[in-house]
């Protein structure tokens, strides 16, 4: 008997409707799932590109306007791939159509605006989740899990960082295609929103709130072309911000991003250190977990370099063997599967509410930045 | 306009069934293929659990009889994902029935068996390839361009290993599910055929053929239980292996394979030392290629270690954004897609052809082991 | 012919005491120096321990009171190796005394402090240094040399850790033996002038001068016994400090200090990135520097570990051959061969108006973490 | 009161003799040892460079001739830091004058050589031993702890690498000062007496006797000037070696050095895998041992990078504080230390007769070699 199917409305086919195309597409084929995702409709402006995409990954329909693509009562979830200005419409629209909706981070460009996402999911009473995939890389996973079993004992130290280096160029452009992440109109912020979201996103899940933060900006470029008007304007983005932290439990924290790192293509790194043990993770060399045990015997205590791909970690016995390391795209498998998995059960985190208490957060930084003062962050 | 589609017909539903199955459905979504390839039927002797399996990977129908999956007419290509012992036997008959045939590996549990293939489908004049996954990992790839651009220079040493531990416990049965690679009748060798066969591979294809071996092998637990008999009984297999090559362009290498060393789960390793530069190459962390260039200025000369994501890499333009790895089973969507796209062009290695010459090589090991002799590898 | 000696008189038996006692000794050994140390006299409260320590290492007289020992004539050079809140007196005395004087860090436990010191020091105008060792260590000083060369190009970011877990049993007392570094009263800070403070001093060296700091400090346990007074006492320290900066190049940088980070014994490390380069280093792999230079080609191109153990990088042309490392305690040899080779010709720093530069930052980020602003640095 | 003198006569003042000296002058700096060493004497041909090298370290005479040397009763002990050629005759003429004698490695050119070696300090009864300095890293030694303890079970597998890129350049003459290592009438082997001699010492230490040896070499530039004669003459020692072994433990073993790997310094790494764990070394990191036990919990089981720096270490509680490393040439003073402490209790290892087994064992990798046959090695 044929599962019953969760019809999926994608707005978006960048990098991310790509990863969570693939995302639907291989879960069912590695996880056990109430439903069977369907690739229903794609939607987005240019048409002709649409609907290669839409060839490409099986979708069944192509719209044009995300508005139609919201009506369609062919259509359970709405899935939002689509830069950081349209997440607000699409997502309040989607809800208020009764729809399922997925959004990429960072959910609102303010905490201001996902407060109104949030209200109008709760409201409507649907499930709804964003794309915070990194929670769901099984390092990531298994470091949630030493936690929250109490390994670490209590937390004192809190680091992360999210270090590229592609926008060191002052020929590269702000807007336009792949580029709207350098233009603050459609991006609200620079690294704040696109890369530290992450990191707070992980914090706060692995360590708890964030009661204070002191914060520092930088625009290194100050002016680039933009795209659209062809002319040299102002940057309006951070290239780079560094905050101090204040957690709940008392641990102090250090956070920082940027653009303007050679060598460092996507190195979001965390660290942890607790009263027994201490963790580290590093998106370069995603499949392996740092650990250090206190407990150990001491001539031969060290950090322990686990590689996260036996059958016991979290997800892998879904996968292939021991030793046979996933990719980065993967963690976009685990979240769809778990969202699925989440509709008949407890629903599956990040949820709109907890994506806002992220937006809090980079707010107060950036606010912060402006003040020179502490800001609270919650 | 639909493409022309390769209806594929799959023997075997294990690991192996698994890794094709996805890359086939992965292969068009990532790389621009001239064939749409087809999951078109699937075969196992166990009716229930390959329906499951066709059920889940949406093969269109099953047989429970390769030779009636061979007949078929609705297929193009025979993929074998089965034990070492039923390759040689399907192989002749897809090719005889002209069929397009795809193997596992090792071709066959000798250099004869692979013999009688490479004659079958050189007769039969029906596109042909060995799943030596490896080549295709992106930093191997790049090894790959590094040597024929002449990098290197010279080459003096090559030095591959490929250390497991799974086996280590003697309460593991020999045969069953899973476990035919520890019975002899079925795998034809243990680590020879199984794991050097992919350092042979891969050596040939980076550094030329081999001309003669020194080995020695070990079985170190004598007799398990085999689950077809319930009995006690020697053990077949070599557990380990470690030989002394000589390539023909003058190299020195050493090879070693276990299942015995004890915190390695696939450590698949390859080093090569030329003239000017060397590269080494590590499976736990297959995104990464460490590269010396001696051409480097000296005060500021080391080991490089690249991390392999950028869109000039080897297949890595067709996935993410720089810095976000893909894992080990895209290594089989590339091949896949390269089968496909060499059906139109020059046909993809390695052939029958190519990894027949590795069975020579991993029989002359094994004799070698025995005789206590060199012994001519090709 | 005899070169004429350089007479020390040292004051401080203890780790320092050690290390600087091993430096003038191995020294001469191993650089060409136009004056010969000799191990003149120590002077240190307890006399036993004073005459042990002096009949190892080959002291030719003791003293246990270290205005006797200022005041000998037959002294060149007084090394003070004592705990901080004697360095102020016994420095004044010195310069006052016409003596050399070199000095531990932190020169003084305030930037007053240092300032008087300074001043007596200039005064007198005798040859002065502070010990800031790891400017010496190989790796360092070619990272140095790399900045100064313009290989990184324009500074975008600065990050230095100080990281260490000796202090977080609730059990270990402040003050005596070892321990006087927990008694505020004593040290005059924390991590932050015992940690952060070789931190900064490296970081102008490289970078140049800081601006402004943000900070927050913690002291994670409250109370600990006194060994002198044998009651439980609030502790003065800072167990934590990490600190935001902005350098008068216009790079931002974090800085973090703290003796409550599990697994870690001494992980001093810093990070530059530049426009064309970066460089990272860390004392727990202290014999090598991780450099990635953006100008290399593009498919190769990675961190290179620049193993600093060949002839032509500093100071290793002195010891043996490539790829035999050498240890922490080498960088006082260096030091000690340095400041004497900098008697005949351009003074040998950091000098103590470096240091008191230090000292002024060290000041600025205890200050900010007491106002909760912005302060100045310098 | 002054302790009991030792008094040396050195042999040599090469890249041996400055090690040795140094290790004589820091031994009693660092250890509480029962004699003081003292530099009393050192030969070498050179009058001109002998004075100066005495001049720099100490010694209180010289001599130019070694027969001199040995006959002076103001010497307790004969160290040979000579190159091998002279080996022979000088540590025959030291025991047969009563001294104790001290010889770097290898011992003997050929077991022939050195049996004679050790009948003769047998005969004299004098303490004796071969400067094999590897044994005494404090990683290495912390392994041999572990391993003697039981911890890591039965033994697979052993593997050792010596590599090295110093010789490829075909300009390279054979002879002269510091290449007298080309030299094959001094130097008795390449590679095999040179570096591999310290991988066989080690790993009998470890893992016990060598049972067999299957072993290729080559020599990759077959003719170098020589700089006694001037002219392009045939290189007589082996560029590199591999062999295969099996231990009397039932063990395996791969060996291989070259002074041809691009890349590689002194690249000694050995690794070791057991029942129960694996351990991990590398000269070039040498203050690590790796380290992977199997009965740590599955999910955080890794490998645990050592920093092998603490006061529980072997040898560290001598030196500094945790995370503080050490270098190459400590070893050595470890080395001096264990001599001098083992002349009033049992005799430190490697004596004579032990390093006479490893000329056994070198002797057999190089007949194997040459017939192409397995061949008993002990």
């Amino acid at each position: 008997m044929a599962k019953k199917q969760l019809r999926i409305g994608m707005v978006g086919y960048g990098f991310m409707g790509r990863t969570h195309s693939n995302a639907f597409l291989q879960a069912p084929k590695f996880f056990d799932l109430p439903y069977e995702p369907a690739l229903s409709a794609v939607c987005a402006r240019n048409k002709g590109r649409v609907e290669a995409f839409a060839a490409n990954w099986g979708y069944g329909a192509v719209e044009t306007d995300w508005r139609a693509l919201v009506e369609r009562d062919d259509i359970d979830l709405i899935d939002i791939a689509a830069p950081n200005d349209m997440h607000h419409d699409i997502a309040i629209a989607a809800a208020e159509a009764g729809k399922m909706v997925m959004c990429e981070k960072p959910l609102g460009r303010t905490a201001e605006e996902s407060a109104g996402m949030v209200a109008a999911v709760e409201k409507a009473g649907v499930p709804n989740m964003v794309w915070y995939n990194y929670r769901r890389i099984p390092a990531v996973s298994l470091a949630k899990a030493l936690i929250d079993d109490g390994q670490l004992g209590r937390i004192f130290h809190y680091r992360a960082k999210f270090l590229q280096d592609w926008t060191i160029s002052a020929d590269l452009p702000q807007g336009g295609e792949g580029l709207w992440r350098l233009d603050v109109d459609v991006a609200g912020s620079g690294v704040t929103g696109d890369l530290l979201a992450h990191c707070i996103d992980t914090a706060m899940w692995l360590n708890g709130g964030i009661e204070k933060v002191s914060a520092m900006t930088e625009t290194f470029i100050k002016e680039r072309e933009h795209t659209l008007t062809g002319k040299t304007q102002p940057v309006g983005i951070d290239d780079a911000c560094a905050f101090l932290a204040r957690f709940d439990n008392g641990s102090l924290a250090t956070f920082e991003s940027t653009r303007y790192a050679r060598g460092h293509k996507a190195l979001y790194t965390l660290e942890i250190n607790g009263e027994h043990a201490s963790i580290f993770w590093d998106l370069h060399d995603l499949h392996r977990l740092d650990y250090f045990d206190h407990r150990d015997e001491g001539t031969t205590r060290g950090w322990r370099s686990i590689h996260v791909t036996d059958g016991d970690h979290p997800y892998m016995g879904n996968w292939w063997v021991p030793g046979l390391a996933i990719g980065y795209d993967e963690s976009f498998v685990h979240q769809a599967a778990d969202f699925i998995r989440g509709l008949d059960g407890d629903a599956a985190a990040p949820t709109f509410a907890d994506a806002h208490r992220t937006d809090k957060v980079t707010d107060a930084v950036l606010k912060s930045a402006r003040t020179g003062q502490w800001e609270a962050a919650s």
